[in-house]
């Protein structure tokens, strides 16, 4: 790990960003997907500024691995609109780290907020590393226990069942991020695919999004895609890896859910 | 149309942006489809801030719609650099506009180019608008025709035979953009994925591309995908909307030009 012997950041990152035309759906809002990679962007670039950004680590063999996001929006900002995405470090534990983030307008009006849980591995032995005996070097100056971030914390979603089978995508170069994994990112765009139009039109809304991140798929493989209605507005949805006719016995990469109102 | 009673800018409009990690490609360079929509926000910006936005249009029933995008990178720009996306007027003709980009370190050193040609229509009839009856009003203080844009300019890319049928892809929520249609950056986005990662790899790189755009295409319609290679190093695309099994007869909607090396 690098040494601190560098002067000490504030806690907190605040990027500012424009909801630029190119990067709204058809309603004319922030795209779900810029929000998603915005948050990506700020966590790296917060900790790439505290010298434990993901080539930081990736000298000392290490690097980070997002478990779990988890996105509230009370509502999406429209084009042109100028917004910050807040992020800070809420907590560290012995083989994972809490990461907030908050979207708020210009005038400090929160759009919505988000959660995200990282595990940092050894990338040769893909063992997770022990985070509290790095802490003291690293993290422990930028921990923000006690600012607010007021939405549930992600629950357990369950597996789903291979009748809930809607669909296949084998993987393509568009899928690929700089780690040589499918993109974190790139899950939702798919999943939200799963949905017709309608399921985003007519003062329908998606608001919040739960994602587990539970293994890599990388190009070449194929994933299956499984979906379920838990109520009339909430739906789980499974992704597999590889496996066989469907993703029968597919080996599980991505599960999700995803409110709407 | 505005009229023209705010004081007058400059001609090109640079934009600071920064090589984001999660903007990037497989191989830490800033992805194509993210220069594109960066491309794109910028010419609408620079366009907006002068009063002649699509939502400045808009309220007259006209809109931009972009016929040809050629871009012409010597290198891609390196995670985490910080560049410039310029652009401005080259010139308006009686029914079309060219709006030439330059992208560039933050030392001014070109990484590239870009040329595009638009159309201004009327979304109520969908006919084109005549921009030289607009031109005094609106144009003429902005044109930069002497500024150099070192590419050559898109030639024409003939149209694919059946047989060169590669592959179908039905029209998704993420598809979309906020005019309705199939993003222009979507189609860059599907027609590099027809490629495996291998072109892209090796010191394999694409360095020119030439879209020309001939049709809409909305949600539900299907697109198909066909492929011509014209040496070991440029390919041809074409695609077109619906029609019969493996898009026979469909309607074409994009061509595009690669050029690898």
């Amino acid at each position: 790990m690098a040494q601190t012997d560098s002067p000490i950041l504030s806690k907190m990152d605040s990027t500012p960003i424009v909801v630029d035309p190119f990067n709204t759906d058809f309603d004319h809002r922030w795209s779900w997907t810029t929000l998603g990679k915005s948050l990506l962007n700020a966590a790296e670039n917060h900790a790439k500024a505290r010298r434990f950004g993901m080539m930081d680590l990736n000298d000392n063999h290490y690097t980070w691995v997002l478990s779990r996001l988890t996105i509230e929006m009370q509502q999406m900002p429209h084009v042109y609109e100028r917004i910050n995405v807040n992020t800070w470090i809420e907590n560290i534990y012995r083989l994972f780290t809490n990461r907030n983030f908050s979207i708020t307008a210009a005038d400090g009006t929160p759009y919505g907020y988000a959660r995200s849980v990282w595990a940092m591995i050894d990338y040769n032995t893909r063992q997770p590393a022990q985070l509290e005996q790095l802490e003291g070097e690293v993290f422990q100056p930028y921990l923000l226990p006690d600012e607010p971030c007021p939405i549930a914390r992600q629950g357990r979603i369950r597996p789903l069942a291979d009748s809930d089978y809607v669909g296949t995508h084998a993987t393509v170069v568009s899928d690929i991020d700089m780690n040589g994994h499918v993109n974190s990112i790139k899950y939702v765009e798919h999943i939200m695919d799963l949905f017709p139009l309608d399921a985003y039109c007519n003062g329908r809304n998606l608001y919040r999004m739960e994602i587990a991140y539970m293994a890599e798929s990388r190009y070449g493989d194929t994933l299956s895609f499984f979906r379920r209605q838990i109520d009339g507005d909430t739906y789980e949805v499974e992704v597999r890896k590889n496996g066989g006719q469907h993703g029968k016995d597919g080996e599980p990469v991505v599960r999700c859910l995803l409110c709407f109102r």
